[in-house]
């Protein structure tokens, strides 16, 4: 039992190389079993979504509603890329418990502690979880594993990469076929989708080689569930620079000091969207006077689509209150939401802005290689959710592969 | 030059009709030509994109913001089914003008006479306009052609049936055959995108339908261009029954009567929708004293996503700010918008509610059969909108088709 979270796979990935003949497993996995779309969670980024993924809940319940937050108790941003954060027991925790052996395998270390949580690293009996970004430093009492380039027979590749991806499926791969693991979670990393648009070499190289690996897996007999964290869009000007609303500059200017704006896309890995994604909190100054008139002028941004106040935001976006400033801020397919210019680096994306984090890159693909029961294809017709797939991976079969 | 709107056809549609071979052609033609994605204008309806399409330009300068609005001057509904509400000119009447010798097919005849607005029917050599409902009732002066059926050398179809809409692509195959139009518009209908979903045999034995007849155009030498005016989703609680909010009800409920909602995807074809779709317009009461209320309950209503006061909606959706009401009211992926219980016949969707108007019908598939030039293969990485397709169509090839 193998599910799969493509990073960054827009559907339109998919259907350029599945029409150019570049990922025949996958084309004959969609028409076997099943391929359909699934609404993410908000916003449209790789932890919350990992997070919904593996708790099978949205971030309300599981508390990562980002890569950043700020703090109002102690006043200070923080990074939530610990299993710390965690509000709920993960899927493959409780999995472990039961008896299953897991293994867990992503791109970026900056995902592994919180694909990790819970799980309960024994020896060589016990779960396995690593990164391909630091196979070579995984350790048997902390991943379950010594070296994991011995795991999978090749070198940790480079972070920036596709290979990082690839490496991911090849290390499922060989739990597989060495009997490791019998319920993996292959998490790989956007790279490729933020540079390359789906219809370029770049992109096609990329995806026929998860085919290949998506085709040893089935060789091996795993039953897999297929679905992305978000999708991907450019986010530029008709010139190719980045389409960008400074949102802390813009208020500021306006209203005057105090605004911070929070936007959780950031991370450590800037090479991909410099920081800049479709997705943005805004806290007020303290005792700021009239709040409407932020959000009236926040609505009549150019670009902008979305304006939700706290509570609402935390309702109809499913997100942890606690975690959240009192106004989030969604931009358009191609628009991103910055917090001044001097923040940004946009030598970083010097080949094009490609990014995500809001509504349309919310739709994701979602897929399994085998037919779904009655139950779930039934389920199949309405608002299925990325995070739904082990649930539609491991009970959505004929018969339950969980007996 | 061909220009094809496939009426409800999400992405999805095609992805499973490709992926089991069913579309040969389109398969083809996405791989030698272009296939992505493009955004639609809002709401998602059939008259708003077609508008759109044959304006190239947004509901806020063509005028149809839906099927139906509330004129405040004369107290009344009315229904936007006539040329008479289109405020600029057509693509099509400039290039008849021009000399490019035009032929439009529809499938409903709601949708003709906007489609034939400015056009010219001079006789045998001017250009034709017609439905496929109402083919047998085309006359020379008024469509450019005595019965249509003699064009199109086969009967009148149904209006709720797939012929509908392959009557229109056939009709084009005969105008290119017979050489009497160079510039086609043809715009099929949406019954079996409402009545089936992507992967059941019913859309799977239209789209090959559809895809036989994109041969036939291509082999005549057409130069195609192909989107869609809106895609589609299920819109049903896990027991099949439709998920509705009633928002007129619940706001006489809340605050007292004289509310009035107006569905703007209300046609005389309710077998399709029963008036249920994603996007609604709230008229307040006379003098009402505190709008910002019934925005904030609206804004809470489970199942609503977004509630934009009127002057913000039109800048948002770019939307004619005359023809709106007070406040603009979209929903989820799986949930429509309705008047009253006693409004809506929910006995026309006992086959299930999918129905569209919203955010997650917004996108949808742009595709053109031969390549871009670098111009528009650039422009193609950006926010294509659907009704971009005649520009792509006619001036995005490797030379000009148009010399």
């Amino acid at each position: 039992m193998v599910v799969v979270c493509l990073d960054g796979s827009a559907d339109e990935y998919l259907d350029a190389a599945l029409a150019r003949g570049r990922m025949p497993n996958l084309h004959r996995l969609s028409v076997e079993g099943y391929r359909g779309m699934a609404r993410g969670a908000m916003p449209s980024f790789t932890n919350v979504n990992n997070s919904s993924i593996i708790t099978g809940a949205p971030p309300s319940v599981h508390g990562i509603g980002g890569n950043f937050f700020y703090d109002r108790t102690s006043s200070q941003e923080v990074m939530m890329n610990s299993s710390r954060f965690l509000r709920c027991e993960t899927l493959l925790a409780a999995a472990s418990r039961a008896g299953r052996r897991i293994g867990v395998v992503t791109a970026k270390e900056k995902l592994r502690d919180i694909l990790s949580a819970g799980l309960d690293f024994v020896g060589e009996s016990g779960p396995i979880s690593f990164s391909s970004e630091k196979a070579r430093e995984a350790k048997l009492a902390t991943h379950g594993w010594d070296n994991a380039e011995t795991l999978v027979g090749a070198v940790t590749p480079a972070i920036y990469s596709g290979e990082a991806s690839l490496y991911v499926l090849r290390a499922g791969v060989a739990m597989l076929r060495q009997g490791r693991a019998d319920l993996l979670y292959l998490s790989t990393t956007d790279f490729i989708q933020h540079k390359y648009a789906p219809d370029t070499s770049g992109a096609l190289d990329f995806y026929e080689g998860i085919d290949q690996e998506l085709g040893h897996l089935l060789a091996l007999g795993a039953v897999l569930g297929i679905t992305a964290d978000h999708g991907m869009n450019a986010k530029q000007n008709s010139d190719g620079t980045p389409k960008v609303v400074y949102v802390e500059s813009q208020l500021t200017e306006h209203f005057g000091s105090g605004f911070r704006v929070i936007l959780p896309i950031t991370d450590p890995y800037v090479v991909h969207h410099g920081a800049l994604g479709s997705f943005a909190v805004v806290h007020l100054p303290e005792s700021f006077s009239d709040p409407s008139r932020v959000a009236a002028f926040l609505t009549d941004l150019p670009g902008v689509t979305e304006v939700h106040a706290q509570a609402h935001a935390a309702r109809l976006f499913e997100l942890p209150v606690d975690r959240l400033g009192d106004f989030v801020v969604l931009s358009n397919r191609d628009t991103v939401l910055g917090r001044t210019p001097q923040h940004h680096d946009l030598t970083a994306i010097e080949g094009g802005l490609r990014s995500h984090g809001g509504r349309y890159e919310e739709m994701v693909p979602f897929l399994r290689s085998e037919r779904l029961n009655p139950v779930y294809a039934q389920r199949a017709t309405g608002d299925v959710r990325n995070f739904d797939i082990f649930e539609f991976t491991m009970n959505g079969g004929l018969e339950s592969v969980l007996k």
